[in-house]
C-alpha cells in the first residue's frame, strides 16, 4: 500500500471538535487504501500558552528546558487525535518524536533532523495502525528533547515522507493553498495549483508563512511532492514539486511581503579586504540573522555598506556595530521601520525586463525603493514599511496575478 | 553529601508564582548542603483539564493513549521549575519518567515500577545539578509512556529515595502534615508529629487522602523516611517512619473517614465450599475494588455475606451480582448511601477495650454500625453516610485526639 504523510497545523486541531475532524479526514485517507502517518502540531494557541508562562519565569529561560516545556503541545494533540480515530472504530498510535526514531543534533529550540530511525514508525504501520507523530521535535544525542523552531512540524511530515518513501507529504493548513499574494491584502489573489520547489523556497524566504523554509528545502533534496491544502476543505491546494516539462512556468507566480526589516548602513568604510568578514563575523556572533546585504561602488577608497535584519535582531545588531565601530572609524545609520516586497517566478529566468517593469511599477506609485537584490527568479525590494501593503497591491495588478490571470 | 528527595504536589506548583516559591525552597535545601532531586506533580487543575478534553472525545479512550496525554502535565512543571531555579543561579535539569530510568509494567493508567535505573539521575547529581524528575510516569518494556495513577507523584519520589538512598523523602502539599482528623471536619485536629508506616498505611486505606497508600507501602518496604509537610510554610510536619522503641504508641492517634461507600448484601447463599470465590472472582473480573468483607454466621445452611465498594464501583459490582445471583439462586440488598469511620493506633494492640469504647461512644451519639472490621491497629465501622461527620467528631473527642491531647 503506498504510504502518505499528513501534516496538521495548530489551527486545523484548535480545539476537540475540529480534532474529531482531522480524524475523520485521516480515517478517509486509510479507506482510500494507504497507509498513514499523520504529523501533528500542538493545539491552537497553545504552544505560545506555555511560552508566556515561561516567560513569566524568566525572560532567558535555558533552552533545554524550553523544548523540555514546548515538546508537551504536541504530545497532547497527538494523543487525543488517537483517542479520535479510536471513536471511530480505526487503529491508532502517537509516538512522541524520539519514540518515531526523529534524531536531531543537540541545537535545542531550533534542532536539525539528523536522522530518522524508522524501526517503529514500520513496525506500527505494518500492523495495521495509523501513525500519529508529535511535530516539531526530536531526540538528541544526550537522550534529550529537542525542538525544530517554529513551523518544525512541516519539516518533521517532509523528513518523515522522505524516510519512509512515501507518495506524497500533505500539508493541511487553515488556507488553501499557496497564494499569488497574501490574501488579506489583495483580495483577488489566485490560488497556485501547482509550483516548483524553488520559487516555494523563495516565497518561503521573502515573507510567505505558508510553508517553513527548512522543510520545502528537505522537500527539494528528496524529491517529496508537497500538497497545500486546507483541513477545512476537500478542495486541492498546491502541489510544490519539481520543475519539469510539464509545469507552467510563469514569468511571475507570486508578489511576497515583509514587514519587520531594519536597515543598516554603515558610513564611509575603508574599502580594503576583511573589512566585510569583520562586520558580519560580528554579527553572526550576536546570532544576528543578516538577510539583504548590499555594498555601494567605492569612492574615494571608502564604500558603504547595507544590509538589512529582522526588526527583532536589531538591539543585537546594534550592539555588534558599536563593538566594532569604534576600530574601523565609521558611523552608521538606522533605517527602523523598513518593509520588502519581492516578485518570484520561475519563468522570470528567459525573460529580461521583469525588474524593470517592478521598478517601474513601484515609482510609478511614489515608492522610494532603498535597496535592490535579485536571484534568477526573484527580485526583492526594500521599501519605507508603510508602503509595502500598496506595493503589494500594485505589484500583483501589473503582473496580472489575479484570478483572471 | 547527603541526598533528598522532595515531592511537590499539584497545589504547591499551581501557577508561575507557586513555582517559584518551590523553587527558592529546592535552592534552600541546596545550600544546606544536600544533593537534590525533587519529584514534581501537574500544575493545579491541569491534569483534570486533560482529562476534560479526552472524554469530549471519548467517553472510554484507548488507556495508551491517556498515559501519553496525561503525562504531559509534569513535564509542563519540572520545565518551568528548572526555568525558575535558574533564574535564582543553581542548575537544574529537568527529567521525564523515561529519562530518570522509571521503569513500570504496561499496565497504563495505573502501572506499577519495576526498577530504577538511576545511571542519568547519578550522573546528574555528580555533576551538580539540582534533578527534577517529571511525577507519575514512567516508561513501559515497549517505550511507551505509562502513569501510576492518581497520587502517582508521591510513589515516584519514594521509588526514587530508595533507589538513591536518599536520607529522606519530604512530600510538600497543601496541607501541614498528618491530622488525628480531617481539620475541616474537627477544627481541633492535631498535627501528628510522627507516625509508624503501619499506622499511615491504615490511615491511607481508611481514608486520609494525604499520601496514596502504594507510596507509603514503597517506603515502608525500604525504610525510607517520609516527611509529610507543607510547601507554603518552614513548619515541621509528619515524619512517617519505622516504629521503634522512640516512638510514642498512642493508644489511638487518628480517627479516618470515607464517604463514597455503597454496602452490597448478599442474601441466604448457600453455605459451601467455593460461594466467595464466585462472587469475588466475578467482581474482580468487572474491576470492582471490594473494601471491606462480612460473612454472618451460618444460619440453616445458607449465610449472608456483606461487602462495600467504592460508589462509582457500583454499577459494575450490580452487573457482576447480577450475572452471577441467577445461578446462585440468591437476591442482593443494595446500600447506597454508606459511609466509613475508623481509629488507627500503634499502642491499641496493647490496651483492650479500645473497640468496645468506639462502639459505645457511637451508640451514645445515636449511630447505628452496620459492619466492622479490625486489623491489630485499627477499627472500622460502616454506618449511614449522613452521619459520617458526627461520627469523626465524637470520636476524636472521646479519644481526646485534640490539640491538648
Amino acid at each position: 500500500m503506498p504510504i502518505i504523510v499528513q501534516k496538521y497545523g495548530g489551527t486545523s486541531v484548535g480545539g476537540t471538535k475540529r480534532i474529531r475532524n482531522v480524524a475523520r479526514r485521516i480515517v478517509a485517507a486509510e479507506n482510500d487504501g494507504n497507509e498513514v502517518v499523520a504529523v501533528v502540531s500542538a493545539m491552537g494557541n497553545s504552544t505560545d500558552d506555555l511560552l508566556k508562562m515561561a516567560h513569566e519565569i524568566s525572560a532567558d529561560p535555558p533552552e533545554r528546558e524550553l523544548d523540555m516545556l514546548l515538546s508537551t503541545g504536541e504530545r497532547v494533540s497527538v494523543a487525543l487525535l488517537a483517542m479520535a480515530i479510536h471513536e471511530l472504530g480505526s487503529t491508532a498510535i502517537s509516538l512522541s518524536g524520539n519514540q518515531a526514531g526523529i534524531q536531531t543534533n543537540t541545537v535545542h529550540t531550533k534542532a536539525r533532523i539528523t536522522g530518522i530511525e524508522t524501526r517503529r514508525l514500520i513496525e506500527e504501520l505494518e500492523s495495521g495502525k495509523i501513525v500519529l507523530v508529535a511535530g516539531f521535535q526530536g531526540v538528541s544525542p544526550e537522550e534529550d528533547v529537542t525542538t525544530l523552531g517554529r513551523g518544525g512540524s512541516d519539516t518533521t511530515a517532509v523528513a518523515l515522507a522522505a524516510a519512509l518513501a512515501a507518495r506524497e507529504c500533505e500539508i493541511y493548513t487553515d488556507v488553501d493553498g499557496v497564494y499569488s499574494a497574501d490574501p488579506r491584502i489583495v483580495p483577488g489573489a489566485r490560488k497556485l495549483d501547482e509550483i516548483s520547489y524553488g520559487e516555494m523556497l523563495e516565497m518561503a524566504a521573502t515573507g510567505a508563512a505558508v510553508l517553513m523554509l527548512r522543510s520545502v528545502e528537505y522537500a527539494q533534496k528528496y524529491g517529496v511532492p508537497l500538497h497545500v491544502r486546507s483541513s477545512f476543505s476537500d478542495k486541492p491546494g498546491t502541489w510544490v514539486r519539481k520543475e519539469d516539462e510539464d509545469m507552467e512556468k510563469a514569468v511571475v507566480s507570486a508578489v511576497t511581503h515583509k514587514t519587520d526589516e531594519s536597515k543598516l548602513t554603515l558610513l564611509r568604510v575603508p574599502d580594503r579586504p576583511g573589512v566585510a568578514a569583520t562586520v558580519f563575523g560580528a554579527l553572526a556572533e550576536q546570532n544576528v540573522n543578516v538577510d539583504m546585504i548590499i555594498q555601494n561602488v567605492s569612492e574615494q577608497g571608502t564604500t558603504d555598506i547595507s544590509f538589512t535584519v529582522n526588526q527583532p535582531d536589531l538591539p543585537a545588531a546594534q550592539k555588534a556595530l558599536d563593538a566594532i565601530s569604534g576600530d574601523m572609524g565609521v558611523a552608521y545609520l538606522i533605517g527602523e521601520q523598513m518593509g520588502k516586497v519581492s516578485i518570484i517566478g520561475a519563468g522570470m529566468k528567459s525573460y529580461p525586463g521583469v525588474a524593470a517593469k517592478m521598478f517601474r511599477t513601484l515609482a510609478d506609485a511614489g515608492i522610494n525603493i532603498e535597496m535592490i537584490s535579485t536571484s534568477s527568479i526573484k527580485v526583492s525590494c526594500v521599501i519605507e514599511r508603510a508602503k509595502v501593503e500598496q506595493a503589494v497591491k500594485v505589484l500583483h495588478a501589473a503582473f496580472n496575478l489575479g484570478q483572471t490571470g
